[in-house]
């Protein structure tokens, strides 16, 4: 099934839709038999929602696909994230969670080393420390170009991202890196039409950037490849009829949030009471709300199993601030597993609750991976989520007659 | 995996498969907390059945989506039903319960108002009364074609079912209706060679229009859209091996059945019990029976949640009469939900049973919505029950070495 059947049947209503994602909700127990971190926590109030719910498991890429966070988000925001892949440089910048706006064009750039006659000697300047690295994109950011804004965000040793911001701008252009070792690096040229301008600022970049470091040895030259914008995807106003926001602290999540057509709001703090304040305020203006709450995959990455389960149980005291503002449809998910035992991403299906006045409610008290397991939802892709809450919503019309 | 695969797969036996199809079968609690309509009734014999049965949950088309009859039937008998869509001609004729034939073309018809040179000021004819245009359906029925039979069918208000019925009709046909207002009706033109001919008819049929409508302002003239016949399957002989027969009072289910290449039997009475007499008949000269009861939807649409468990109920009674036939496999689902709190369809997964002495039986003594979550065919789309049904009945080789 694909997203035009769904945006063939949207049909209009008053109602609202909140999708709450805990980044990196999945989790495992420590030892064998025992119990996840969103299964330890005390969530009397996520409890107590999941007995009136559907719950489930999402499977946000496919079985055994641990996706980043760009995938994981497409999939709940109901793109194919095979299909709307986000290309190599997009990623780079959004994974220092820099803020990409959806005409920016991103690269992911190195450090590198250059003999005497500009050849390529080492393709990534001997592995700078990440502090010379942060020094030395300090030193780049002070390029000045002709009608567009520059951004060179520090990644780690070598390794940077590098935005152009500006209007039309185009994607399609060549790496500087020749790859091969003895070859100079580059210029960069336009692939297609309208590329061009983009060609030269980032032309403009490199040749002030061999000035700038002509006395860092090693890092006296740098590299540019993988440029790419944020995929373009249909927004969900197109898609859904919906007036979206998004409520998120990082970059990364506001990135992918305005690529699929939300109106992403300021957030004054940095706490998932900061964000509900957010949503609290601008209830009335939009039909669909994304929250994201950063904390819960910052532990799970780092391994902290108990700060983990305090960041849901942050989360679950909340949820009756959330509920009273009376949504039709509420998502509680993650975008994937981050479970403290692995410190990373897993593939791990994700529980899923989903609460509306319409749901066939399990009456299974608890929200847990094994609850949701038993839940009458199944295990289901994670795109199959938008279109349930859709539905719950009164939102699509029915197929065929 | 497509039907294609199973195709290939399937091999002759003896057995004898029974999809029971009660219209609409899923339904919700009418109270937070409480039981569905199936979970209500008093099912002792399905609910015996369940014990020996694998149950699941069947998603007819996706998740969230709400499917017609049509749609949900084609996926209970295999058939995608996003690729096979149904023509808004036909679907027009099965909504109105039209037996439509394989070979009949169809088209959605407007009464509409022509001022004196013959432009259209009124695309709807004021919308008159659905009695009114149900006189005037019966004087256009007078109208006779060369070569082919002609049905008026009212549907509501301004609007009927058109069909052509005839030998090598083709379905390649315009719309009359030139949408803009202020422009006549346009002639309706063959789009395909073949279909020349159905063009001709319905210029006949609208030309004769014109004159008996000629006094009957507002409603003085027709328009028609969307021609279609019936998607062309392969039917279950060629597909699955089965010598298949349906058993259904309805002209829409008789008419997705048709198309499927089953045999449609008559059926004297239209009570579950008058379904099952004509099923114990033909017990011998076919392989597979589909059953359908309409009463359990009727209830859902109308609202009616002690109907339909009532209706749940009289077939509950039948079972044993069914089981005395010994049946290799029986299926007890639904073509979708229709939950008597929405007084609709709905996108709700379908209760389903799998009866047969290979099942992985789960011991579930019980057949309803929350017994199915738990069941071990777990949430799976409806186009999976035809293999399952082939498989339970020894009907499917392996696949590969």
């Amino acid at each position: 099934m694909g997203s035009s059947l769904v945006q063939s049947l949207t049909s209009p209503a008053e109602t609202k839709i909140v999708l709450l994602i805990l980044d990196g909700l999945g989790g495992l127990p420590l030892e064998p038999g025992g119990k996840t971190e969103l299964e330890t926590a005390h969530t009397p109030n996520l409890d107590a929602l999941a007995a009136r719910s559907a719950l489930g498991l999402t499977v946000p890429v496919g079985p055994g696909i641990t996706p980043g966070s760009g995938p994981g988000h497409l999939a709940i925001f109901g793109y194919d994230p095979v299909e709307h892949e986000i290309g190599r440089g997009a990623l780079e910048a959004l994974g220092v969670d820099f803020d990409l706006g959806p005409e920016d064009v991103a690269a992911r750039g190195n450090f590198c080393t250059v003999d005497a006659r500009g050849a390529i000697i080492d393709r990534r300047a001997g592995r700078i420390p990440t502090e010379v690295g942060r020094e030395l994109a300090g030193l780049l950011r002070a390029t000045r170009l002709e009608g567009a804004d520059l951004f060179v965000e520090t990644v780690k040793e070598h390794r940077f991202a590098f935005i152009l911001r500006g209007p039309g701008l185009g994607q399609a252009l060549s790496d500087s890196d020749p790859y091969t070792g003895g070859n100079a690096p580059l210029p960069v040229r336009a692939l297609e039409p309208g590329s061009e301008r983009a060609a030269a600022l980032a032309n403009q970049f490199i040749g002030q950037a061999r000035r700038l470091l002509a006395d860092r040895h090693p890092a006296n030259m740098v590299l540019l490849r993988g440029f790419a914008r944020m995929p373009r995807l249909a927004g969900f106003k197109e898609l859904y009829g919906l007036r979206a926001a998004a409520i998120a602290v990082n970059g990364m999540y506001r990135g992918v949030a305005r690529s699929a057509g939300m109106e992403v709001l300021d957030v004054p703090g940095t706490a998932p009471q900061d964000e509900l304040a957010v949503l609290e305020k601008a209830w009335n203006q939009y039909d669909f709300f994304y929250l994201h709450i950063k904390k819960t995959d910052t532990a799970g990455e780092e391994g902290d199993f108990w700060r983990k389960v305090r960041a849901i149980e942050e989360v679950d005291g909340l949820v009756p601030r959330l509920m009273a503002l009376r949504p039709d449809v509420v998502i509680v998910s993650g975008d994937h597993s981050s479970p403290a035992l692995m410190r990373s991403h897993s593939w791990h299906p994700v529980p899923t609750l989903l609460y509306s006045g319409l749901v066939c409610a399990g009456g299974i008290a608890e929200f847990g991976e094994r609850a949701c397991a038993r839940g009458g939802l199944g295990v289901l892709p994670a795109t199959g989520v938008m279109p349930l809450a859709l539905a719950h919503a009164r939102r699509l019309a029915k197929y065929g007659a």
